[in-house]
This record gives C-alpha cells, sequence and structure tokens, in this order.
C-alpha cells in the first residue's frame, strides 16, 4: 500500500506498515556488510526472506536497505530484530522529522540526507534516512538509492581504520558525520550562488534576482528544518547512559554535534545575508523610481514654463504690440534659453543633475 | 442556559453549568460503546437518564456525547462519575485552550479538532473536543455531531485490533490520534492552496491574492493556537506517572507528540512561506509603480521639447525670418526626428526601453 | 500628600505611605461584610478609626476599601493587621504591576481591574486593587469606586453558596476571577471593534482606520502589560505551599490561570490581526497610488503626442505644403484617432484598462 | 594614567589602575559619613592617605568618592580594605555594565545613575556608581559630582529614620533605591517629550519628528543595557545567603526589584509606542505622496485633452469647414466646460476630489 | 595535504589531519617560553622533531605556533602530549565556532582573534586561535602570524608580574584577554566609522552610505558569530571543576566573561542603531520622491490651465469676438497672473510651498 502524504492515512491504525511519500520506483535493495578486525564480507542483493540466516554471527552486521516501496523488507527486519511496530511505521513514512527513539534493545534514529541539484537554480533534495543500532547490527534504511555511504564503504575496506577495530556504535557514529558531511557540501554550493548574487544585485537589481532570493529563503527554510532538530538528538545522545554507546563513541558524536551547530550556524548567517539582500533590493527600486520623478520633473519644469510663453505669442488678438516689434522674436529666444538656464541652475543647486 | 461566549458569563459563580459557545442546533446524543477481547457492544440514543446501568460492567466502556447543548447530560456525567464541577463548566465552554488536567480518579483532556470548508476559500472549522480518561472509562464531549470518530468506531470492529485487547488508555490514544490525524488533512488542504497562489503571484499580482493570503495568514494564526499547546500537553502526558497510563500505551502517545510536533513545524513552515509571497507581493507593486512611471517619463520626455518648437514656430511674430525660408519647414521634421532619436538613445542608455 | 507619579516621589524613604496617582476625588469609604455559613452581616460607610472592632470575630471578615485617597485608612489597616509598611507603599501607588507578595502571616496581590470605555473609541480605563489575604481577613483595597465586585456581593447573599462554605482563601479567588472575568468583556468589545474595522479597511483603506488601528495597538500594548504578569503569579500560587491557600481552593485558582492563559492568548491574536490590518492598509496604499499613477500616464500618453501632431500644423512657416491640401485636415484627423486607437490597444494590452 | 576607552587600555595587565572613560576635570572628593542611632559625625574633603583613621570605629561608615581621575584614591582604598584588584581596576574603568560581584568579606555593584539632560531634545547622561558593601562600611565612587545622593544626606539627619538604626546593608540599599528612583524621573521627562510629539505626528508629519523618534529610540536602547541588567543583578541578591545582608533588608531589595521590573516595563513599551509612531509616520508620507499624485493627475486629466482640441483649432489647414462657422467657437467652449464637467463627474466617483 | 573548507572533507575518516583554511603560506613557526618566577628562556624557531626535548621541566612551557599549514607539528605535539586525533583534526580547520572541550589531562578552546583592516571599509579579519592548557604547558595554535600575543611576551619580562608567580592556567587567561581586549579595538574602530556615517545620513542619504551600511551589518553578524559563543564557553570554564584551573584564576576568567558581554552587548546597540540608520535612509527616499513630486505638480498645475487658455485663443475660428477687443490681450495677461496667484495661494495653503 502506498500513499502520498500523512494525512491520506488518517484513520489507519497505528503501527500500520504503509509507505507514504513520493515512489522513487525503486525496488528495496538489500546489502550486507559483516566484519570484524580480520574479516569484511560483503553481501550484495539479498532477498528479505533470507535475512534470518545473518543473525547470530560474531562479526558486527550492517544491514542497508535502499527503497521504502517494499513494506514486506521492513516488516520482516521488525519481525527478526523484534522492532516496534510504531518504529517501522516511521521508518516507512517520509515525512519524519529527525528525532531519537531509544527503546530496551535498540537506538532508533531518523534524519535527512540533503543535496543541492546539480543543475540551474538552487533545489535541495531530500532522502530520508532511518539508522537502527542494536548490539551488533547497524540497520539503515534509504528513501532513495544515492551514494550518500560510499565513501563509509571506502573507509571499510582499510583493516587498520577505527571503524573496523570498534562496534556497531562507532559505525552509526560514521554513518551520521557522512550525511552531516553533505550538509557542509550544500553549504559551499549555497555560497557559490549568493556571492554572484550579491554582486549583480549592485549593479542592476533586476527582479529576477529577488524571485532567486525568495527561493534560496524558501530552500534555507525547509533545510533548516531538518538540520536543526539534530541538536537536540545528538546533545540527548551525548547525555545519554544506554549501554550501546561506549563512553569513547561518545566523543565522536560530540564532533558530529559541533558540526551541527557550524551548519546551523551558517545558515542563519545565510539567512541574514539574504534578508540584507532584500533590503538592499527594495531601497534600490525606491531610488530608481525616485531617478525616475526627477527625468520627468526636470523636463517639466523646463519645457511647460516656454510652452507656455510660445503659445501666448501664437495667441491671434488683434492688438498684441510686441508682434510687431521687430526684435521681439530673437529677444523672446533669449527669454527662452535664460529661462532655461535659470532652471538648470535651479536644479543643480538642488543636486537633481 | 446558554450563552456566547465568556465574556456573557462574568459574575456567575464558578462551576455554573452553562453551555457558552455558538448553539448548533443540536440536541445532545450519547452512544455507548462496552467492549474487551470478547465482546463488543453498541448502544445509541442512550437517555442521560440510564447512564447510570452502564456502570459496574467488566467492559471497557466509552460514552460519547456529540453536542453540549442540553447541560443535563454533563450534569448527570458529573454526578455519576464524580468529576470536578470547573471540569463539567470547562466542558460546557466551547472556547478553551487545549489543556490537561490531572485529578485524583481520572484524568480530563481538552483539544480541538479541526477541518477546513470544503468550499471556496480558505476557511477552518473548529470542534472541541472533551476527554475524560477513567479506570474502565473514556466519556467525550463533542461540540459538534461530525465524523471525528468514524474510523475509530470501524477499527474497534475487528476483534484482533491492539484496541480490543488493551484498557481505556489505549481508547483515549486513538480518539486523540484520529483528532491529530485530522490536523495533516487540514495542512494538505492548504498546500493545495497556497501553492497555485504562490505561482499566480509571479505571474499577475493581483490585490485578490494579497487578500487571500491575509486570510490564510488569519487562519494559521488561530490553528497554531489550537495546535501548540498540545506539545506540552503531551509531553506533560509521557513525563506523568499515573496508574492509569500504562508504560506501554505512553509509547503511543509519544507518537503522538510527534505528530504534533511535525503539525507545529509545517504550520511555521507556511507561515514563512506566507511572509515570503506577501514580500514578493510588495515589491512587485514596487517594480509596477516604477514601470508606470517609466511610460510616462518616456513619453513626456520626448514629446514636451519637440512640442515647445512646434509651439515657437506657431508664433505670430511679423518678424520671424525662419517662416520664410523655403526649406524651415522639412529642415525642422528633420530636428523634431533627430531630437526624437536622441531621446530614444539616452533611453537606451539608460535601459529604459 | 499626594502625588502624580513616582517620579515625584524620588527622595522620599521607602514606606512613606503617599498617594501616588490620579486624584479621583473620592473619600476612601469602606465597607465590611462579616460571614460564615450561617450569619451574614453587613456593615458600610465604616470610619477607620473603628476598624479594631472588628477584628476578634469568628467570622470570616471582608474589609473593602474604595479610594485611597485618605491615606490614614491603609495606614490603620497596616497598624490593625500588623502589615509591612512598603506594602502599605504599594497599595497607595497606582502605578504598580501586579505581582504577588509572601509574608508570614498574610499574602499581598495587587492586580488591575480593566474596563473598556463605554463611548466611541477603545480606550482602556485602569483600575488598581490589592488584596490582602489574612487567616480569616480578606482587605481589599479599588483605586476607583465601581462595580468589579457587585457580583460578589450578590453570591454571598446565597447562604448555601461554596463561598459561604468555606474560608478567606475562596473569598480572594472570588474577587481575582471576577477581574479577570472582566477581561474577556474587554476582549469581546475590541471584537466588535476589530470586525467592523477589518470589513471597511478592504472596501475604503481611509488614513482615520491606520490611526484607529495605532489607537488598538498602544491600548493592547498597555493591557498587556497588565495582564500578562498574572501568569506567573498564578503559577507562583498554585506551586505555593502556604498553609493560608486549602489545596481544595488552589484547584480554583489554576482555574483562573487557565483562564488568564486564554485571555493572553486572546490579546496576542488581536496584535496579529492588527498587524495584518496594517499590513493591508499599506499595500493598498502602494496599489492606489499605482492606480493612480496609470490614470495620468494613459491620459498623458494619448495626448501629449497628439498635441505635438496638432502644434505641428499650428506652425506659420510659408512652405508647408500639407497646409494646402485639401484633405489634409480630415485625413489628421484619421490620424489622430487611428494613433489614439493603437494606444488604447497597447494599454489593454499592457493589462492597465 | 588616563584613557578614553577599554581598547586604548588593551595589552595592559590586568589590575592595573587606569581611569578610563571622559575626564570630567574634577579632583576626586572623598567625604565621610560616621553614624549610629545616637551619632552622626560628618567629614568633608578627607584627604585619601587620611582613610585608615576612620576604620576601627564602632559606627557605621559611608565613605563617598566623587571623581576616579586620581587613581591613588582606589589605590588606598584597595590597600586599607584589601579590595581585589581586579575591582579596583573595574570602579575605575567607566564602561561597565550593572553586575554584583561577591567577594568574600564584601559585595562589589556598580550600576549606572542616569539623568535626562535638561535643555532641548532627548540626551541622556550617564554616571557611573560603584558600591562596596562590607560589614560596617559602605564605599561609593561616583565618577561625576552630581546630587544623586542628596536625599540620602537628608533622611540621614533623622535620628528616628530607619537608616540610623540598621546596619550597613540598609545604606547599600537606600543608595540603590535613590539611584532607581532617578529612572522613574528620566521615565517622566521621556513622557513630556513623546506625548506632544504623537500629537504634533498626526498634525504635521514633518521629517524632523522622524529625526528626532530615532534620536529617542537611539537613547532609548543604551538606557535600556544600563537598567536591564540590574534584573538579574538584583534577584540575585535576593536569592543570596551572603551574611552581610540580612533577612529583614532583603525585603527591602526585593521591593527595588519590582521598580526596576516597572522601569524595563515602560521602556518597553516607549519602545513600542515609538515602533507606532514610526508606522504612522511612514503611511502618512505614503499618503500625502498619494495626494500628491492626485492633484497632478486631476490637472492634467482635464486640461491635457481640451489643450489638445484647442490645439486642433489652431492649426492653419486651408480647409477647415469648421472654423468658417459662425457658432463653432461658442460651440467649442460648450464642448471644452461639458468635458470638464465629464471629467470632475469622473473623478468625484473616483473619490478623488 | 591542503583543502579550502570542510565540504571538500567529506568523505575522509574522522581525525585525519588536513589543513582546511585560506593557505597563508607561511610555513609553521614554533616558539618556546619557559618560565618560573626566577628564569625565563626563550627559544625561537623551534623544529618540530625537538619538541620531546621541552618536557620533563620544572618550568611552565608555552609552545606557540603560529601558521597551519605543516600538517607534522600538530602531528607531533599529538604524540608528545597524547592529544586526541579529533582535537588535533579541530586545530587544523579554521572554520571552527569557538568552543572548549575538557579531556582528561587538558583543556582545549579554540576561539577567533578578530582585527580590522587598517584600510578604506569596514572589512573584518578573523585569525583561529587553539589553546591547549595542560597541567605544566599551553599551547597555543595561531592561524596567522600577527601580533596578538606580542602584550604577553612583554609582560613575561617583568619578574615581579603576576604571570611569572603563577601556573599555566593563568597564562592560559592572560592569552585569552589580550584576544578579547582586541574585541574592544574593533568596537572602537565601528564606533570611528558609523558615527561620520550617522551625520552624514542626515545631510546627504546617498546610496553609498546604505551599502556601507550594509557591509557592516554583514561584518556585524560574522563578527557575532565569533564573539557569542565565548559567553557559555566563559561560564563553563568558571562553573568547571577542573584541577587545571585554580580558584584564584577563576576569578580572573570571570573577568574576560565580564568582558564578553561587554562586548556582546555594544555589538548588539551597534545592530540596533545600524538598524535606525536603515529605517532614516528608507524614509528619507520617501520623502525626497514626495519632494520630486511636488516640485512637479506645482509647475504642471500652475502652467497647464494657462497654456490650455493660451491654446484656445490661437484657434483661428473666424468668429471669436474677443480677438478684435483691443484690450483682450492685456486683460487676458491679467487672468493668466491671477491664476497664478490663486494657484500659488492654493499651494501654499497646502504647505507645498
Amino acid at each position: 500500500m502506498e500513499l502520498n502524504s500523512s494525512a491520506d492515512k488518517s484513520g489507519l491504525p497505528p503501527g500500520s506498515l504503509v509507505h507514504i511519500g513520493e515512489v522513487h520506483d525503486i525496488t528495496s535493495k538489500i546489502s550486507i556488510i559483516q566484519y570484524n578486525a580480520d574479516t569484511l564480507v560483503q553481501h550484495e542483493d539479498v532477498i528479505f526472506s533470507e535475512l534470518s540466516q545473518f543473525k547470530d554471527s560474531d562479526l558486527i552486521t550492517w544491514i542497508n536497505i535502499d527503497g521504502l516501496s517494499d513494506t514486506r523488507v521492513a516488516e520482516s527486519i521488525g519481525h527478526e530484530f523484534n522492532i516496534h511496530p510504531l518504529v517501522l511505521e516511521d521508518i516507512l513514512s517520509t515525512q519524519q522529522r529527525p528525532k531519537l527513539e531509544e527503546y530496551e534493545d535498540y537506538l532508533y534514529l531518523v534524519l535527512k540526507g540533503i543535496s543541492a541539484e546539480s543543475d540551474a537554480g538552487f533545489k535541495l533534495q531530500y532522502d530520508q534516512i532511518s539508522v537502527l543500532l542494536l548490539e551488533k547490527y547497524v540497520i539503515t534504511f534509504k528513501e532513495k538509492a544515492d551514494d550518500a555511504f560510499k565513501s563509509i564503504y571506502h573507509r571499510m575496506e582499510n583493516p587498520h581504520g577505527r571503524m573496523r577495530k570498534t562496534g556497531s556504535d562507532y559505525l552509526a557514529y560514521a554513518l551520521l558525520d557522512a550525511i552531516v558531511d553533505e550538509y557542509f557540501v550544500v553549504g559551499d554550493s549555497l555560497d557559490e550562488i549568493i556571492e554572484p548574487l550579491e554582486d549583480s544585485l549592485l549593479l542592476n537589481p533586476a527582479e529576477e534576482i529577488l524571485l532567486t532570493i525568495q527561493q534560496i529563503r524558501r530552500e534555507l527554510i525547509s533545510m533548516r528544518r531538518s538540520v536543526s532538530p539534530l541538536r537536540e538528538l545528538l546533545s540527548t545522545i551525548q547525555r545519554s547512559d544506554n549501554t550501546l554507546l561506549t563512553v569513547e563513541t561518545l566523543r565522536y558524536y560530540a564532533d558530529i554535534h559541533d558540526h551541527v551547530l557550524r551548519v546551523t550556524d551558517s545558515l542563519e548567517s545565510y539567512r541574514e545575508r539574504i534578508a540584507i539582500m532584500q533590503d538592499i533590493y527594495l531601497s534600490s527600486i525606491s531610488n530608481k523610481m525616485n531617478e525616475t520623478m526627477k527625468v520627468l520633473t526636470i523636463y517639466a519644469s523646463i519645457f511647460i514654463p516656454l510652452t507656455f510663453i510660445a503659445g501666448v505669442y501664437g495667441m491671434n488678438f488683434d492688438y498684441m504690440p510686441e508682434l510687431k516689434w521687430q526684435w521681439a522674436y530673437p529677444v523672446l529666444w533669449g527669454v527662452f534659453i535664460s529661462t532655461g538656464i535659470v532652471q538648470l541652475i535651479y536644479l543643480k543647486k538642488k543636486k537633481w543633475l
């Protein structure tokens, strides 16, 4: 059963395993890695009914599931590892806020992988990632089949790396760290968009720039929603006295916490730079309007009086003595020119020219 | 006795049972469901004087009252189940903030059912719902006779469902869950209104759009008032050590808490999208005004000088040598045209054309 | 000694009994009610020197003082009931923030009675009310001689009412409740002013509306200052373990707390509605200005070119072949009309007409 | 050594006794009062080297120093009373935030005396006042030689006053109270400036008013910086279990705390009134601009078409039959007048006239 | 390995020693000072492989490293003093938020040295400074080779100074104090820029001023990001019961805390002054536009009617009796002049002139 939003699900009993979210048209793909300091075994495209045979091993086991549309996978994971139905329900519904839930035998973490779309404009892509941390297992569910964990696979191949020598809590840390590191990449691509915008705003405050600014503002809001709950989540982890987490690894979680603080700090400063750009844009529109008004007023104030005078001597009265005077016409040109010059001096003094 | 607002009630002693709120012209309708894992008995249109005969049963009893205008119902409930008069007073007054009150033998919860009106515009309807949770009873009071609990009735018919196997605390949870799920439906209908607005704002920022935006903003404010107190209410429930709530069910209350956080999160993000739309609207008005000014200034700056020159040669002086010259007229046309072209080039350089 | 503001009092030693505030030209009027479940004795216009004879009674005694200008009343109360001089000083100075102070034998509470002026405009009136709660006494000081406590007198006459059967703490509750109930009345009268404003704003955003809006905004600010400290005050009372307050009555204080939360909630939502109205007003001014500009630009863009052409054929050159042509004049009218039509089509396309 | 700002001092070791601040060109003036219930001895213009002879008395000793430029005074005080060098450093540097520091034998308090300048405009003057409270001594340092403590001297002369009968903690209270009372005076003088501004803003929103508003806003910001830390400072004092403060005196400190809350409340409400004035100002500018535009548009829309028609009949074509008609001229006047009337009706309908 | 931003590092295992930040093209320069009350030994340009020989001394040892590009230095420090790899990683990455981390044997502090660029405009320079505080060692890493610690070197030469007599915790304090003192210098240079801006804004609100204002606003945002975490950092230090910090020195840390509060206070007040300037700027643009409009409207309202009248008598009708009247022309001038005067009086009454 697949639904598009949480609203469509209202009325179903809690714990109903239904995939909520965009359907990404990928069948759920299970890959399993088992390792310790000496061994590393990789299993690709495991079938969900075979999951039970990876239990009862002495190795640390990482089960990764890409794609959530096949709800039977979550169901059998739930069955094998005794996961609470509400957790399974949350894993399948892709509109979660990042959160941490502690159960007796496991921790459940959900957070968002974020990436900036490569093509024009600034549009973020979200990938909901659920992490179940058990004593000897880490189970991850990813909404999309992207490369978020590629670097982890790579580092795992190094038998001397810390990851091979430590438990499942360190693996979970490494996964979180990989996800949070992606946020810095997004921040960098934002920098690359905002800086040229700031420059072009000063040169030519076109309306398109405002729309781009507002688009970035919108994306910043949604990114903040996905990132800021991590602050509390990670400080909860650090204060936790759960035996699944060793003291030594908590130090590493503190390091991610610090990274998240840096990300939220810089989101906040992007927000403030956006506000500054918006203020500059608005005042520059006012300035331009003032400029336009001045041009109009200059033309009008110079030529309207002159046109009136010309109109006067275009009248057809029989008795207009000036019309007969021989020098009247050149004298009038003198009047025209001097009136114009007086106006120009006046405008100059008003700093309009 | 029926009153329209809390103000009309000032001066009455506390605990006066008076229905405060719009009168919905429905007589209070009592329906009772009694159940356990094996049995399910439903009683419709129970008369309030018969309530006592549903006590002293081994079954879980859910008493639902639709409509608050008959204050005798609340009175007899209060009498049968020993409910504090202040609670009865609050149940009948429909301007409550969502809140939780713990009494010795029961919990009193009040919250708002919210639905979006089906027809044009975005207008929310509120339905105050009071829940009394006792050891073996759940008593609900609904201001309106809507379908808010239909899905619960449906699920209750399933003898293998969790609801039939657990106590009154799980039923109360299921009711809250049904109410909060409706908030997601409202959120979805908001999405359906905001997205086309955002598009049409970019194309044609008409004044009607601003008024719709402000109307939505107003509704968001009132919805937030009804939803945000639930956050604290639900975290109070979770921290409570009240024996009416089993540890197992508290897990489910935590799930509603999480849903409420998602709703308030999205209300906040709607608010921010509304703010963005308003900013776009205002700057687009400024842009349009600037555009209008430019058109005016272009016409004026081109034709005002030309009209002056034409006025000069419309003067009737006797001695105006140019008037006699054979080529004066075509030459003047040349002056007209070249002056116009110079202006156009100047405007082009100013990026006004 | 009477002073107009706290500033005039700077330099006096603390505990100086001076009435600070507007002088309301009423002599202090003392009325005393003594009651228990069986008896109710009322004494009007008691003289302050007779106060001592109402002590040492088995009845609950409520002493109410209307008007603060006669400082001897406070002095003798202080003397009879051993009240701290700082409390007496605060009772007489009418610029207090609502606050609660616990002393060994009594509680001192000060809050503001608020009423909306009946005539045009929205203007609030404040009445500082001090409540001293002792074991068997309640002493109230009111700045003005208004009807704030009329409903209490009325309810007290009912020998079966809760008030007659309980102690002084319940009387103090009833007084607070009466004061807070008045806030709902103010809220209602605000509603009656804001709703027609919202409607007329959409029809005709006149400048007077903005000034009324800002006036309401100012009153909301001052009302919030008088109401919001009550939230903390009432939660302090509820957490208090003072023996003057029985557990049973604390439940009632919780009820007032809830009422205050509803009042502050609705003040907040008025504030937000006012902000919305202001935004609508400002954008409607911009819209109107744009409209004005358009009318001007339409006239100018149509007639300025035509006037130029007419000016050209008003020139007096001897050699202007067109002037001789027989059909020149009607042809020119054709030019006039078609130029005008082209302009109108252009403006139509720009959606200006 | 004297410096103008903290920045100039960077690089010096901590505890360097340097006067930082404007130099007020007064030599430090020491005056000493010793008192108990029976005795009161006053010493003016004490020389700093004689300070030691006022120690070891049974009386309460208050040493007041006006002017900070002579750093030897602080040095000898530090030496005699064993004051921490960081405290002495802070006393001499006049850019402190109000703060409280508890040391083993004494309390160190620093706060700002504030007064409004008497002449035109609203400009605040600050006077840094440091208070050292020891068992039997109060030592005060004032940056300027103003009258801040005059009322204290006066009250001290009264042998029956509370001050003469209590310890140094009450004297310190009285000094703080005198300083905070001055804040009310400043608030009153603000009222006297804001109220006429509010009135004249409605009549004639001149640019000078905006500048005055912004000037007041700036002063409010700086005053808030000096007042708001006092809230925390005073609640720290009240929670303190320092033996220098008797329980009875703490009641009085609570009273100052309440005064500070009233001051910060009213600063906040001034800030909001200023914001309202600014909003009124801005919208009135927009209204005036709209008014100006309307006048222009009215003239233009009436006369531009008429001028065109007059221009047409000023053309010199040989064949213009209307020119020959006897009634053409009066008929045209009819056209002029009726066109004008039609325009006026149209404008009237648009509510522009 | 050198990278420009944290983003480029995503994918590397935690604890990878990589220098992140602008490369300042300086090789890492190590200088070591060893001292106690009697001795002071200075070693310049120490080679990183020789570090071990400075251990096991009885003196307090301060190792300062200027420049981070040579990652081997951090590596050997980590090796010699047993520093956690995450700390070393943070030291080398120059995009840290100020923070404090407590480890078993040492404290790790990172903060930002800030200086204002000397040339035109307001542009801040940041220098990341890491401080490791061990029992007998202080190790500092500076991103740039500036003079931040010059005053410390100077004071250290004084054998009677506090620094020579106390432990490593006082040295760390002195270093922090020197860094924070620099913030006051930055504040002063801001003052020197803002004050003339405020003056010139009132005289001539040019667009350049707005851009400068916004530039300052941007710098204030980034400076606040670097300073405000210090508040929490320093209050954490003060509450810490780490044995590395003596009670006596904590008093000094409290002094820095106070300085940081003053800096953040003044940053906040700069922000508010910037906001005031922006408001003045925007309203002055509106005023200027209104002024421009008035000039235009004055010219138009005076001359447009006159031009129409002149146009009327420029018409060529055969029967226009006025044209024959002998006094028509002077009478018309009278009409022109009196119409003009009436207009001027009207405008005067409207306060436009």
